[in-house]
């Protein structure tokens, strides 16, 4: 079975609070899931979308949906000052981690996204972006070598194309779920994902059950 | 206890699913439901927003979204042709109706949403609107009364002040669902509408006991 893909943006509320329940869903069904950080905005341009929210009512409103979804979902979160971070050194630091070890890119993920929504940390700064990968792993040296590596040409390129990849997949938002092909935009779609893995597994059971049957 | 206020266009799929949702949820926690159809894109162009879902990316998505959740919320549904219907006559007879009796005006809203997205009949004419109107009422008189009502300078303005209001209110899509001042958008929202309505009205009963107590 392929994993789940979870595209998400580091900056990204929808997309934290998914990242908090996509990988107990999918243990559930006997699932992994890939992560895949993207810039939002980037592939928003690429695709020739305008960047979300930007309208005041929006805004307004999707700020109140924030604090709402994150109750509902019993999540720790408050709006960090400065809101959106630039996340390029947190995602280019990712693929820099992934690359090599994906559970301890995994681990660094979680601690940049609760160091975001629950610390009010800032992100942005490739300082705090090495600090969280040095919390993972001693093996790109120390502090101001792992900030050399999150600023070389080498780690644009890695992000870049995760993004262009994404972009190919027609990944239009944050957070977004793909499962065996089929997409699926906002944490919103938690329960249908949960449906969806559900049918996937009975069909899988099913068809073992058959097997058997014929033997 | 205000009602609910319910907005949406007729031609919105996700705003059908919410009209088979709403009623029932509302009744359970004793409030009454105000509908209030509205053109999305004109409210959208007035806020100064983009249509939503023009992009094909967008639009190939939100179309496998209408059936998957149309599923989910075990729905009667299918894309009718040719839409996004023009929905200025199904909303102008909605408020013809309801400024005299607001039952029937629901009970036509329903027949036009079922006309629509279950039976892929064609709400843009204004023949089938005032079929559907006289189905509820012979007031407006025959056939070629209700669509000259329909299509009078009176019936424009009343939409006109409608749209007015809704955008006001910062309505920037459809289903949009006001409890008590609070905005929800979109159908997905409806585990949330049910737990604000679930602790307003817990809110309400503790206030009685209190009140009992302090006799």
């Amino acid at each position: 079975m392929r994993p789940i893909d979870f595209y998400f943006d580091f900056a990204s509320p929808y997309g934290y609070f998914m990242s908090e329940k996509i990988g107990a869903l999918a243990n559930q069904h006997g699932r992994s899931v890939t992560w895949r950080p993207i810039l939002l905005f980037a592939a928003l341009r690429l695709l020739g979308l305008p960047p979300p929210f930007e309208h005041p009512v929006k805004l307004d409103y999707i700020t109140a949906d924030f604090e709402r979804s994150a109750k509902f979902l019993n999540l720790d979160y408050r709006l960090p000052p400065g809101f959106p971070a630039l996340t390029q050194h947190a995602a280019r630091a990712f693929y820099l981690l992934n690359d090599q070890a994906p559970a301890a890119a995994m681990a660094y993920a979680h601690s940049v996204l609760r160091s975001y929504f629950r610390e009010a940390r800032d992100i942005s700064k490739v300082e705090l972006i090495a600090q969280l990968v040095l919390a993972q792993t001693e093996k790109f040296g120390k502090l101001s070598a792992v900030i050399d590596l999150l600023k070389s040409d080498a780690a644009k390129a890695r992000l870049h194309n995760a993004i262009s990849a994404a972009v190919e997949n027609k990944v239009f938002g944050s957070p977004f779920v793909v499962v065996d092909g089929e997409p699926f935009f906002g944490v919103d779609r938690l329960p249908q994902i949960a449906e969806k893995l559900a049918a996937v597994a009975r069909a899988r059971d099913d068809s073992t059950t058959g097997d058997k049957h014929d033997i």
